[in-house]
């Protein structure tokens, strides 16, 4: 047990503004020296998704959902204003001249600040999703690890 | 008082998924031994409403209401990849397969576990929901209730 | 530093029975003497935007953010059933006729309570909205200040 403050966040959203959010959060927590924890399970786990198609042997409904589904961070959609993926390319035009990062740097800086990245277990076998086709360096786990790592937090979000 | 430590989940969205999930972590607190609650308010009291038709009184507004709204946990759509019902199906399917339990079992487990399953009675005025149209041995409170039982919690969660 | 207990509240959504569910919370939360913040960000800026347009000087692109995004509580949609604008109407008729009180009150009584509202600095930078446009005495601050505010919290929530 550390003495450090806690942020842990449930990333459940597989919305590129959501997903913007919990990450802007968690590198900010991180920054103020909290131990954090993004738990991404349900469509968050598409932010933790590598962009490129990994071959790996799926049932045909499987299938199906890993191409329904955003391939990574950058393919996401927005919550609000989406407009069949104009309101990405606008946002991130707006982010670009204001120096924002987008959000796969958001996670590349959330490794490199040491969040732990935890994929849920349950929700991955349900859609079908398969370690090799998610980032390096990630932990998987389930529901007991996250009440194991919230309960003793300070903030506590579900994204 | 006691020294049990606390989760406290509002269930604001009636999406199936998002259910899932709040029934998930509140049931995986319990079994770690949290005092736990759900306060379901707005689209989350349709997680509590009995799947078949109560007759009761009201106008013709909430009729309305009544008749939009899923009726019960199993009726509920996705917050995503919906497909007019076809995602429901399919996410049922794949959980089967998976022995994952569906919706309405995790809200029965919840209640077997004595997680304090709470009505919030001001959306239910707004809704037009009656108390006969809800599962029986819940509880029914407001907005100063959920501020009591969250304000000394471990896990707060707004779903 | 005070001993009272805290309330911080992330409003990231745009949508009216969401954002209402954060200033019941809010004023609730107020009235049991919590001290109360609510972090507007993204769309839940629009909260607080005023109703009337603000002449300011913007980009090709920040006007149509400006265009598309609703002026003000009163104006936003619903999370679900909004059917183009029908939704917020019938809800807004039986809010009056349970004597709810609607959004913009809701704000109102919430900067009556000392709630802190706080705007998002770098989501009014992506979306173009300027301190004009928005409502008198709130606050304007960063992800730090949010982290500040929430790590001392009782009720930590992301609506």
């Amino acid at each position: 047990m550390t003495d450090k403050k806690k942020t842990t966040i449930v990333l459940f959203s597989g919305d590129y503004d959501k997903a913007m959010a919990a990450y802007i959060i968690a590198n900010g927590a991180a920054a103020y020296d909290h131990e954090v924890t993004i738990f991404h399970t349900f469509w968050g786990l598409n932010a933790l998704r590598k962009e490129n198609q990994v071959p790996v042997k799926k049932s045909l409904l499987e299938k199906m959902f890993g191409k329904m589904m955003p391939r990574g961070a950058d393919k996401m959609g927005l919550s609000k204003m989406n407009y069949l993926g104009m309101g990405p390319k606008m946002i991130k035009n707006v982010m670009k001249k204001h120096n924002a990062l987008p959000l796969p740097q958001l996670v590349e800086m959330a490794q490199e600040q040491d969040i732990k990245l935890i994929a849920c277990t349950m929700t991955m076998d349900l859609l079908g999703l398969q370690k090799e086709e998610l980032l390096d360096d990630i932990e998987y786990a389930g529901v007991a690890a996250y009440i194991g790592d919230s309960e003793d937090g300070n903030i506590t979000l579900f994204i």
